[in-house]
Formats: C-alpha cells, sequence, structure tokens
C-alpha cells in the first residue's frame, strides 16, 4: 500500500491494513502512514481498534491538532468519551483546547458530571465559559449545535478596514465564510459575503454592501429546523440571534449534513418500529431495549386484529382454505399500506411545499389503491376460483382485497397527514395504526363475505 | 399580513395568502409581496398554483433575475420544462442566461429536443457550448451537478495578484468559497481558503498556500458518491477533474444538500416497496405503473408462502384457533424482520465507518432476537395456553415464535448485507426476501409443531 499522495476517500482495504498494523503494534510505521489521513478516517480507523489500549496508543502518537480533530470526528457511540478521559490530563485539556468552542462543548457533554467540572476549572476562564454557555443548550437544538467563533465587522465600518478586521479576527475562526455585520449594540444586521467585500472598492462602506440575513435562528430552534431552513436557502452558515436580535453563534453547513444524516436515519428507523433512542451502533442489550416494547406493542394490535378469526371457528373449519387467504390478502394491505405511508411521510419530511402534507394526497392514495387493488383481486380471485370451483370463492377474494387494498391506500396517507396535523411526529406511530386496520380489515372481509355467501 | 422585513422563514399561512391574491388575480399587489420573498418560496407558490395561465401571469411579473432563480427552484416534476416553453422565447432566453450554467442545462435536459435544439441554437455560442458540455453527462453523476464556474488562480501568482485576479473573475462567479489553485496546464494542483488568502500578506506566493485538495471527483462518479466524500470531510465544495487532473468544475455543498435529500427519499421507498421512478409528486397512474409490479410479485411470495397451509388443510380443521395463531406469529416475525432491515440498511447507507456493512452485525441481530423472541414468545404462549387450556398448544406457540423471530433477525441483517457486498442496493430487493422468510417460517413452525405434537 503507498499513501505518498493523500489519499483522496480512504478505501476501506487501506483502512484494515492500517488496522492490522495497529493490532501489530507497529506504531512508527503507522505514524508515517496516519500523517497523511484525514481526522475523519482515522476517527473510523480508531473507532474500529477494538482494544481500549491500542486507541490510546494511535491517539498518542498524533500530533495535538490532528488528535483533537480525529476525537471531534468520533460519535458519541464510539465510546470517544472513554477515550479521552483516559488520556492523560495535561495531554487531554491540550486537545481540548485545539477544538472549536462546539465541537468541545459536544465532547465534554459527554462526560460524568465530575470529570467535566473538574476539566472546565482546568480551562482558561474565557474559554471554559463559552463552553458552559454551549453545555446549557439541548442537543438537538440550535444551541446545541453552533459555534461562537464567527467573524463580525460594525456597520460603521468601511470595507478596507472591515477586511483589516477580517484578517485579524479570522486568524482565530476558522472556516467562516460569511461576515456578520452588528450595529454597536451587538444585533445583526445582516451579512457581507466575503467575495462581495473582496471585490468592492475599499472605500466603500459596510453598511451599503449589508444584505438582509435571508434566515436566522433562535438557540432554542429543534435541529431539524436548522437543517430545513439551510437546505431550503441554500445558506452556508446561518446565524444565531437571541429575542433581542444580538448575534450569538453560527451554525455551518457541515453540521447541518450531519443532522440531515442523523434526522433521517432516525424516521427511517422510526418507520421501521425501531426507537430512536437506538443508536446504529449500539449494543445488543441496548437495541432489545429499543425494540422490545415496539414488538409487544404489535403482538397486542396482530392480537386484536386476528381476534376476529375466533369468532368465525366454524366458518374456517368447514372451509379452511380461507386459511390461506386470510394472511396474503392481510400482508398485501400491508404492503399497500406501507407504500403510502412511505410516500405520504417522505413528502412530509422533506417539507417540500409548504403545502405538502395536505389532504389532497389522500384522494391520489384512493385512486391509486382502487386500480391496484382490482388487479390484484382480479389476479388472486382467478387463482383461488382454479383451484377451489367455487365462483363464489373468487367473489369473496375479489371484493376482500379490493376493499383492503383501497382502505390501505387511505389510511397510508390519511393517518401521517392527520398526525402530523397534530403535531404528532407521523414516522412514529403511523405504521403500528395502518398495520392493525389492514389486518382487520383483511380478515373480517374474507370471514364474513364467506359467511354470507357460502352458508 | 404584513411583510415589510423579509420573512426569515415563509410561513403555509402566508403563501396561501399570496395563493388566493394569484387566484384573484390581484398581480398589483401580489407583485409587491413576491419582491419581498426568497425565489425558493416563490417556486412553492407557483408550484402551487393550478392554473397554468396564472402560473405564468406570476413568472411575468417577476424580475428577470428572481424569475430565473424561481425557474431553477422549481423541481422538474413541478411541470417547471412546460411553464417554461410557455414563456415568450425572448424572456425564456433572458431568463435562461441569468442562470448558472448547471442551472440552465439542468432545466434544458427537461425540455423536448425539439424545442431544447432552438435554444441552444439562439444562445450565444460560448454559453451554449459550455451548456452543451454539461449535458452530456448522467443525471446522477458529478458532471450534472457540477457548474464549470468558478475562480481560479494560477500556482505562480502572488496572494495580491491572486486577489486582484479573484475580484475579476469573482464578478461573474457566485458563492465561490473556494479559490483553486491551478498550473499552465489547468491541472488542479490545490485550493488557497479565501479566508487563508485574505490573511496572508500580498507578496506571498500563492504557492505557498496552496492546500492539497482533500478530495477530487471525476464527472461520472455518481452523486451518491459525491455526497458521501463532502458530507465525510466536511467540504463546501468538491473539484471535479478529468482523468489528466484537468480542472472541469466545482460542485457545492447546497447540490449535495439536495442529493442527499433525494436519495433518503429514494431508499426510503425503496424498503417500502416503491419504485424509484415515482417521484414525490407523481400522479396516481405514474404511482401505479411504480407500485403495481412490487405488489404482483408480493402476491406470489406472500401466497408461496402461505401454500404451505394448503399442506395442512386437515390440522387446521381439527384445530381452528392454529388459523389465529399463524398470521400473529408470521406478523411479528415480518416486524422484527423490519427492524433489522432498517438498521442494517441505514448502517451500510450512512456508510459511517468503511467498517460498516460487515456480517458482525448478523451475529448482534441473532443475540437480539434470541431475547425478544423469547420474551413475545412466552407472552403469547401464555395467551394462548390460558385461552385453549391445553400445555401442547403453549409450547407450540413459544417455540414457533421464538425461531421466527430468531430467524427474522439473521436474515433482516443477513440480507442486506450479502446485497450490499454483492454490489446490488440492499434497500431494493431485501423486504421481500424477508418477508417472504418470516411468513414461511412462521406458517410451517405452527403447523408442523401442531402435526407433530397434537396428533
Amino acid at each position: 500500500m503507498t499513501l505518498e499522495t493523500p489519499p483522496t476517500v480512504a478505501t476501506a482495504a487501506a483502512l484494515a491494513e492500517l488496522l492490522a498494523l495497529a493490532e501489530g503494534r507497529e506504531f512508527s510505521r503507522l505514524r508515517a502512514l496516519l500523517a497523511e489521513m484525514h481526522p475523519s478516517d482515522i476517527a473510523d480507523l480508531v473507532a474500529s481498534v477494538p482494544s481500549a489500549e491500542q486507541r490510546l496508543e494511535i491517539l498518542r502518537i498524533l500530533p495535538d491538532d490532528i488528535a483533537s480533530e480525529t476525537l471531534a470526528e468520533m460519535e458519541e457511540d464510539e465510546d470517544r468519551a472513554e477515550l479521552f478521559t483516559a488520556l492523560d490530563s495535561r495531554r487531554g485539556l491540550a486537545l481540548l483546547q485545539e477544538l472549536a468552542d462546539d465541537d468541545a462543548a459536544d465532547l465534554l457533554g459527554e462526560l460524568e458530571p465530575g470529570d467535566r467540572d473538574r476539566i472546565l476549572a482546568a480551562l482558561p476562564t474565557e474559554e471554559a465559559g463559552e463552553i458552559r454557555d454551549l453545555l446549557r443548550y439541548g442537543d438537538e437544538t440550535a444551541g446545541g449545535l453552533m459555534t461562537t467563533a464567527l467573524v463580525s465587522v460594525s456597520d460603521g465600518a468601511s470595507a478596507g478596514q472591515a477586511i483589516a478586521e477580517i484578517r485579524k479576527q479570522g486568524r482565530e475562526v476558522e472556516d467562516f465564510y460569511t461576515v456578520f455585520v452588528v450595529d454597536e449594540r451587538d444585533r445583526l444586521q445582516g451579512t457581507v459575503p466575503l467575495d462581495d467585500l473582496i471585490r468592492a472598492d475599499p472605500e466603500d462602506p459596510v453598511e451599503s454592501l449589508v444584505e438582509p440575513a435571508i434566515a436566522t435562528v433562535y438557540p432554542d430552534t429543534d435541529q431539524e429546523e436548522v437543517g430545513r431552513v439551510m437546505g431550503r436557502y441554500n445558506l452556508v452558515s446561518v446565524p444565531v440571534v437571541n429575542e433581542e436580535g444580538s448575534l450569538l453563534g453560527r451554525i455551518t453547513f457541515d453540521d447541518v449534513i450531519d443532522v440531515i444524516e442523523a434526522e433521517t436515519t432516525e424516521d427511517i428507523l422510526k418507520l421501521a418500529g425501531v426507537s430512536d433512542e437506538e443508536e446504529l451502533k449500539a449494543g445488543w442489550l441496548e437495541s432489545v431495549r429499543a425494540r422490545l416494547p415496539w414488538l409487544v406493542l404489535n403482538l397486542a394490535t396482530a392480537g386484536v386484529a386476528a381476534s376476529v378469526i375466533l369468532q368465525f371457528e366454524n366458518v374456517i373449519q368447514e372451509v379452511t382454505f380461507l386459511a390461506f387467504l386470510m394472511p396474503v390478502i392481510a400482508a398485501l394491505g400491508g404492503n399497500t399500506g406501507t407504500q403510502a405511508l412511505a410516500v405520504t411521510i417522505r413528502r412530509i419530511a422533506v417539507g417540500d411545499g409548504l403545502f405538502a402534507g395536505q389532504f389532497r394526497v389522500v384522494g391520489k392514495e384512493v385512486l391509486v389503491g382502487l386500480l391496484n387493488g382490482f388487479v390484484l383481486g382480479v389476479i388472486f380471485a382467478l387463482f383461488a376460483f382454479l383451484r377451489e370451483g367455487d365462483p363464489r370463492i373468487g367473489v369473496i377474494v375479489l371484493l376482500a382485497m379490493w376493499a383492503n387494498i383501497i382502505v390501505a391506500g387511505f389510511a397510508g396517507a390519511m393517518v401521517p397527514t392527520v398526525l402530523n396535523r397534530l403535531g404528532v411526529d407521523p414516522a412514529v406511530a403511523s405504521s403500528v395504526f395502518v398495520h392493525t386496520l389492514t389486518d382487520l380489515v383483511g380478515f373480517v372481509m374474507v370471514l364474513s363475505l364467506a359467511a354470507a355467501l357460502l352458508f
């Protein structure tokens, strides 16, 4: 393996080889290779090393700036808090001071309260104060995402003065992208895109270049909303202001990409009945805790739906073929409901169109169900008729399938739309509702039609 | 409604009011309100106006720069091609020339070939050539996402010369964020972050500030991979190079946010058995076409799985209670399989850790199934025993449920992992596999245990 040029994208094979070096304790060779890697890739490597002692060894051989970025790129569920507290305390403090304040706050937020307080006490007062401020905000809010490191200029300055100011502030602030303009009381007046500032005449007043901020968020704005706003308006960064309009911090696009990924994961898992407390890398006992309650609920609802079968035992005894028909018709209803659910929930989540989530999608799903249900009904009815030789069986199958598919389309679109209107997350509860309904309709239709037509 | 300050985020209520104005043909009042709105919000408004003639009217009253951005922010499935061709041809050309080349190419790509050629012939030669180049790339590739508008400086220049050059090029290029550095043959040498350049001494050679590009992509790189790379390395823009290393264009973070959203939608829909040809705003006939084939396939697989029931009709005739047990045990297997599938597919999609998608997740899912299956089995077995008064029924339920939940966890993790290893998209085919298997295991276990224990 040669890594003479920085890998544009690390391959799994390359990382596997590094892992082998770590396990073989060939640290000097490892150090040379790590020097050319991106901290995101090193974080992956560290997270994949099973032995805590070897993880620590890798972090030890990295220079401070890379080691701190590696910690920032690791995830909470990769035990980075454990790794951090295992470092000797001087090194830990040095790494923490290399980090941006939002990353430092995220890391400290994962520590035990005792460890956290000890470290905060050891940091310089100003830095500790900034981190304490950030720690007050909820994890999944704008305040929890923002950094206070930003570049701002006064609305009274000239373009030339502003550039000088940016040179000065910019030494401390990485990737600032946008220059914020504030008045003498620190209230946000707008932004000056850096490119406009460079293109401007140095004598131009900043005031003449200010563009109103396209969007601002409050510290307690939900992170999902922050992601939606930045995606919608194509913003590289968004200012966070308090109720007086004073500039508190900013959130950049890279945080938002992480948020969109996390929120999507949450939506997919919720739709599949996995509690959002389960992390993708959770251990098996955590997974049991996250999933079992939903399965027990499902056992109850599936049991209740199927209990109608118990009311018709004499019908089944006469026509055991019904025991074959029912699960198939219920399954197709479930599948149709899942399709309608997924399309509707995704429409709502993308929020594409503030007009999304309207009731007219329900009408569309009913139409789709009308046609799909008829086709599926005819196919299955023909099969049932040919096998049993009784046209009444065909009629039962056609009607039961058709009705169940229409109900599935209706419920799959209606339930999440109504939940969304009520302010309830539609991904979380829709699926169990819809599937109970399609089970129930499938069973009741088959059995009651059979009782009416066959006896 | 007052819109005296630009709305930070448009509300559905505000847009509904605008819609009412459009429908009432109060265009002068509408024009005043639109002047303060973001093109993303105007695009929503236009897409929500049902009458084609009114849509056109709204586009007519907008100034060119806003009208063109509005077109750029509309989606293909919102009939923007139709809207564009309905404009008079001089206005159409004017709007097209306002657009960035990638947006212009996207729009032209949606037109009928005849219309497209006519418009390309009417554009200035250079602009038409750039757009033609972009049109050659596939929609879902880096080439299809990139813009050729970028700011680059020669590696021989000084920081001061570079800033002068950027001032000049920057007039033409919006939101350039990063300055690319190329050699005399246009080969990419790396980037100079704009903030570093401003902070640098004007005499410093650009060469001393060049940072190697963290990642580059080729024009035919899949857009999903582009999104992964930019998210992984927190890149605000990524250069697109050809095989000789020459700089062709760049892709910015806002395109990538759109890609991540689109790819996620695709994954959720595929997992739910909706073909990726269905757009979220598809008409009902398109939806039928996109979903019916999968439902027919499901009818076949559900039918095959349930056909084992036909082999045991005499067992069911004796113990009709089994007709109640089977769908419940099959449903719980299906739910467990969906949970394991969602977690595994999401792990693979996030690609978090190049070590993701490994077989060790299969072991974890089996453990989870072992415990969840036991709990569910005991609950349902107790219920069945208490109702039927026969301990053998309890044993049947316990064993059938337990086995099915373990199989579901195993298959839910194994199937997508294997498909991913084989280079097949795991979201597309996993679900039907797993559910057929859990149906089959549920039915076979209940019926064969009943046949063995009860007779």
